[in-house]
This record gives structure tokens, C-alpha cells and sequence, in this order.
């Protein structure tokens, strides 16, 4: 018999195009994590799980777990290591702390994450992005992110006559609940379905609108053993469950592009570990990096039958008033895609989602189960976690 | 009461100068895994934790883990992630496996550390290297790892009349081991201590022979609950302890240069977690990546008074013979340093000398507790293990 485990609180950075340097943002979400745990003293603090995928390219630095430690002001004296996987590396972050306190090796983790992406080149920062695919040998076909997502969207309006209204009906949904949003990146900006089918391509069918943005961001997170909880909050988010699936790296390994086995098997470890089926959870924050993915995540998820996810888009199925509310953050479209901070933020959502603390144009009303999905590289590797407003195990 | 967890083999490529890519290097360390650990199939792998520093500088990629595992042949069904800690990354990757093998997230698991330093162009070797050091602050005066570590022996010297004999002394040892270790870098290479003493200098007073290489290397272990040990081996090695300690990362916070107090801390946590005095431990594999550094971690650990580490080499109290065995795998000097193997080929020497399967000329007679130890960075963190041969909790 493990520990539980509990998310009492965090804070983050404004995401954005900052003039910030990589250490200004991980100071500020320092900052704003001690502002948003008013009860966390710095000696408090015995681990820091840094998760961050590319320092070494978009900042010049490694080693960064010490560095991030020394600029929020905390010595951990347990567990002091990063995680990168890719854009999964928040929440890489999270799973890492939540093991090492379920085991007892820690008791009060900070999970950091932090991304600088925008540079004076860049051509570099976009160099450096495609390092995450398998640079030898999809590097050279042009495999970034962009492209690959492209195909799975053409080829999800091949199968299934998916429709650029349907990207779009996405891409509007999130930009509205980030409008909400102060931290977004799109922060008080609005995009009409008109004004999101106009915007230029980046890679056909996918437009600006379509694609999560290169932001620079932090956030920070603070994961406790059970009987440490009550001392920084009185709304505990409790971890549930936890899953995750690598598929494949190379793309000629990688099956049919629509259908994302991989989270389908991440989500149902993830349910089964947590003692709860898909349509206990209340709201979801998935990794929107474009839209498509979305769509796709839908039927992997079981929210709707394969093929149907740009209608259940269409008809509003994942938004308030839907089926369940997706992304009520504002997903990666609209908060940004900061990748180290993604899923950190991600988490402090579920954490204030289920304080209600949140602007009521986002709030998800009473929500008791939540779940979390990061993709990562070309789909390729899927992690789930699930949190809850009651302990596991509690009547 | 959280699950005991054991190490059950491994295996390693060859450390060296090597022809092979990061790639490869992955698939000779996977091959040499499957052969150490006969019983072992791919499939029974739900996890795999990659150990490596800095593989978007030295191989422009990024996203390694869902890549390592696919190198391997292996399809994670629980936990996939790198962690990157600069040289003990591979340490790192170990803890996280442990901690989750422990809270019964995942049961077999596989621990790979790789880096592959030697470029075409050793420029953009070293210049990459500099991102371990607090690169704004430290690195514009030139603080890389050589000149740090000469800073520390210097004021050693200073302090403690320590001779560049004493450093030679450690330098012997180590590549005397490595010329008995078939994957060292310097097998079957013999340095005399007269010999070392006119090896051109790196930083003063350090040598070449006091300094370990840029190597290219990977190794593999698995780890696994204690339920599947006996499935892979009758000569488990068991995790009794960990600790770590994280002091400082700016220069200017670092406290007296020749006292690492974070040592002393870790191994004190990893001793008290493993119910253990320093007195039980029949040999050590410390972070030698200088010969100082060996003569500063024989005091931090209460080896010898502080000081006196240079005598303690000179006298040979850590060679056979001696009061313990430090670095009977030829340490970091005789074996080179692939950031990310290091921790790695370490666990792996824990686990072939417990099973007195090593060259007799480096064999500890009858083992029973080994100390596994990594500093990085500038000394600032202080990654410390401790392994059994009998089963923690055991009579």
C-alpha cells in the first residue's frame, strides 16, 4: 500500500512571446507558486522535478534542474532530477514526483515547467523543434510537426470527410475559454470560425488557427503526501491514476495516422488504476497542439466513435453545455505551447477547476474528475493522468 | 510498506573513441542487456528510463526515450521518460525507476544511459559541454569542469599540502582496474604513476591522467519489483538506500571549494535510509571525473579525516588491500566518462561484482554492500546509492 498523493496549488508565468529570459521564467513561476501556496516556505520543499525539452537548444544550458532550484530559492535535500519527453515533458515531471512520494522517497515535490521557444533566430528555435521527431531518418522528409499533422488531417478528411469548419469549431472553442484566461498567450483575443478560416495555411488543411503557437512559459506545481495536504489547502487535488504508451518513433512504424491506439491504451491504464470509466470524468485538459489532434483524441478517448470527432466538435460535444468540457484552460491553441510548462499548467487548471477559482467563463461546474493528456514527437508516445476532488480509496 | 526492487543485470558497449552514432551506441548497449540478462524478452519491459545529458548538443536529437526504446526493440507499457541531471544523468534515471518500481507503478524495468561526446568537430564538443556550468553567470569566466576541479585541487594543495603524487596515486589505481575491464576506454592500458606525473597539463595542476575523457559510451540495466528477481538471477542486487543533496549552482553560493558538504549530506540520507554505517561498505564507485575530485569524496564520506585524502590515496586505503575499494571498475578515469552511461555502467559493476563475475585482477572478494555515487555539475548536487547482496528487510 502506496501513499496518496495531492496537487495543493502552483502558479505560472504569463505565456507568451516574452522578452523573459529562460531564468526570468522560471522565476516568475517561483514566484507565483509561492503566491499561490501561501502556506509553502522555501525550506519546505525536499524535491524539485524540473521538466523542460530543450534548454540545451532554445537557452544554452543543461543541468537545469540545479539551476531552476537555486532561482526559486529552495535546496532539495531528496530528489532533484529533469524530465524531457518532448511535449510530454511537464507532465513527465508530474508522474516522477507522484511515484517518488507514493513510494515514500519524498514528501513535498515542486514540478517546474518551463520552455523558452522564442529566440532572435527563428530559424533556430524552429531547427531545434525538429530534433523531436526522428531527425535521421523522418528529418529529412520534412517530418516536423506541422507537416505530420497536416497528413493526419488530410487524411481524417480522406476517411471520414472531416471539414475545415470542424478544425475550426476547435480552434474557436479554445480561443474563447483562453480569452479567460490570463496567463494565455491569447489572453482578451477572440477568433470567430470566419475569422479562423481565413488565416493563412501553415501546412494544408491546417492554418494558423490550427497550430499551437512557439511560446515562452512557466508554471509550477506542488505535489504532497496525503497527510501533508491540509497544511497548504483545503481543495486538494488528489491523483487517481496514471497512464502512458509508447507506440513507435520511426514513422514508418507508425500505423494508421488517424487512429491513436497509444492513447486509446494510455487512457484506459490510466482509467483502470484511478477505478473509473471515461464518462465519470467531468472535463479534460488534451494536448491540442493542433487542432486535428483534438479531433483525434476525441475518438481515442472513446467520447465519440471513430471518424466522428470533427462532428462532435461541430455540435459543441466538447464544450460547455456538451458532453464534457474540453480544454476549458484554454488548450494548447490558446494558452500556447510552451513545451516543458504545458503540462504543469495543465495540472494547476484541475487544481484551481476544482477550487472554482477560476474565471466563470471557464469554470467547469462542480467537477469532480478530471484527466490530463500530453502527446509527444508524432503521436507517437501518449501519457494520462486522472485527479480527483475526492481521495482515492475515501467513501 | 512500499516493494523492495532489485537489480538484475545489464550490459554495456564499449567506452571509447568510438565510430558508432548515439543510435548505435543505444543498440549495442540493448544487445549487450538481452545477453547479460538471458531470461529476458522484450516484451516483459513495460518501462524504460534513459539516462542522457545532453543528446540535442552532441546528437541534435531530442524526444530519446520513445527512440531508445524502439533502438532496443522494447514497447514501455507503464513509463517512458529520459531524465537528464548532467553527469548523473544515468544515476538519476536509476532513482526514478526505483521510485517507481517501489509505489507499484511499474515492475520491469530498463535503465539505459548513452552519450556520444566525440564529434567531427571537438569545438562544438567542448562549447557544449560549458552548458553544464551556469553558463550567463559562471560560463563568461571560463568555469567549464577542467578549470573548476583545478580551482578545487589547487586549494587542496593550499589548504593540505595535498602533492600531484597523491593525484597521480588515484590516476594509477583507477587505470590499473580499467586495464582489467573489457568496456573501459583504457583497457589494456597501463599507466605508471611516473609516467602520469609527464602527461601534458589540462588545467594545472591537473593532467591528462587526471582528467576523465570525452567518451562515447552506453550501458543498460534492468530493474525490477522483488517478485520477478528470481526470474532473471540468482545474484540480485538490492537497493538499500538512496539520497541526494542539491547546495548551490551559481559559483559564488559554492562554500569552501574542497569541503562538499552535499556529499556528505547524500550519504548520510542513503546510508540512514539503508539502516547502515560507511563502515559496512565493502567497495565504492565514485565520481572520479578528476582525481580530486576521488581525494575530496574519500573525506566527504568519513573515509579519512578531512584533509588527508591525499595520503589516503598515496597509502593506498582505497586500492585492494586497503581499507575499502574505490572504483574497482576503473572509475571514471580508466573507464571515460559518457555523461549519461556513467551511472549506468556503475550499477552494472555493483551487480558483476556482487556476482563475482569480473576479472579477478579488479574482483572484490565477497561484496556484500557497494556505495554508488555521482556528483554533477560543479560538485553541487551529490547523487548517492547503496545495494546489497541480501534483500533489504531480510535475515
Amino acid at each position: 500500500m502506496t501513499r496518496r498523493v495531492a496537487l495543493v496549488g502552483g502558479g505560472a508565468a504569463r505565456f507568451g512571446v516574452r522578452a523573459a529570459t529562460w531564468a526570468e521564467l522560471v522565476q516568475e513561476a517561483g514566484a507565483a507558486l509561492f503566491r499561490g501556496v501561501p502556506n509553502l516556505r522555501a525550506a519546505d520543499v525536499d524535491s524539485l522535478f524540473v521538466g523542460a525539452a530543450e534548454p540545451e537548444r532554445f537557452a544554452f544550458q543543461s543541468h537545469v534542474a540545479p539551476l531552476a532550484a537555486e532561482l526559486i530559492g529552495v535546496r532539495p535535500s531528496k530528489i532533484l532530477q529533469r524530465t524531457e519527453l518532448a511535449c510530454a515533458s511537464g507532465q513527465s515531471a508530474i508522474r516522477s514526483a507522484y511515484a517518488a512520494i507514493a513510494a515514500g522517497l519524498c514528501d513535498v515535490a515542486v514540478c517546474l515547467g518551463v520552455e523558452k521557444m522564442n529566440l532572435p533566430s527563428m530559424a533556430e528555435a524552429n531547427t531545434s523543434m525538429a530534433c523531436v521527431m526522428d531527425r535521421p531518418w523522418d528529418g529529412p522528409h520534412g517530418a516536423t510537426a506541422p507537416p505530420f499533422f497536416a497528413m493526419v488531417a488530410q487524411r481524417h478528411m480522406l476517411e471520414f470527410g472531416t471539414t475545415e469548419e470542424m478544425l475550426a469549431a476547435v480552434s474557436e472553442k479554445n480561443h474563447r475559454f483562453a480569452n479567460a484566461n490570463p496567463i494565455a498567450q491569447f489572453y482578451e483575443k477572440s477568433f470567430s470560425r470566419e475569422k479562423l478560416l481565413k488565416l493563412p495555411w501553415i501546412a494544408p488543411p491546417l492554418r494558423l488557427g490550427d497550430c499551437s503557437s512557439m511560446t515562452d512559459g512557466a508554471a509550477a506545481v506542488l505535489l504532497v503526501a496525503e497527510e501533508r495536504a491540509r497544511d497548504y489547502t483545503d481543495t486538494p487535488a488528489w491523483v487517481l491514476g496514471t497512464g502512458q504508451y509508447s507506440g513507435f518513433h520511426n514513422l514508418a512504424h507508425a500505423g494508421p495516422l488517424t487512429e491513436w491506439t497509444g492513447l486509446t491504451r494510455a487512457a484506459r491504464e490510466a482509467l483502470r488504476s484511478a477505478r473509473l470509466e471515461i464518462g465519470d470524468v467531468d472535463f479534460a485538459e488534451l494536448h491540442d497542439c493542433f487542432t486535428i489532434s483534438e479531433i483525434v483524441e476525441y475518438e481515442a478517448l472513446g467520447l465519440c466513435p471513430r471518424g466522428e470527432g470533427g462532428r462532435f466538435a461541430l455540435d459543441g460535444q466538447g464544450d460547455r453545455g456538451g458532453s464534457i468540457v474540453i480544454n476549458p484552460r484554454g488548450g494548447l491553441l490558446g494558452c500556447g505551447h510552451p513545451l516543458g510548462a504545458t503540462g504543469i499548467a495543465q495540472a494547476l487548471e484541475v487544481y484551481e477547476q476544482f477550487a472554482s477559482r477560476v474565471d466563470p467563463r471557464r469554470q467547469v461546474p462542480d467537477p469532480e474528475v478530471a484527466l490530463v493528456h500530453n502527446l509527444s514527437g508524432s503521436a507517437n508516445v501518449h501519457s494520462v493522468m486522472i485527479y480527483g476532488r475526492t481521495a482515492p480509496g475515501a467513501s
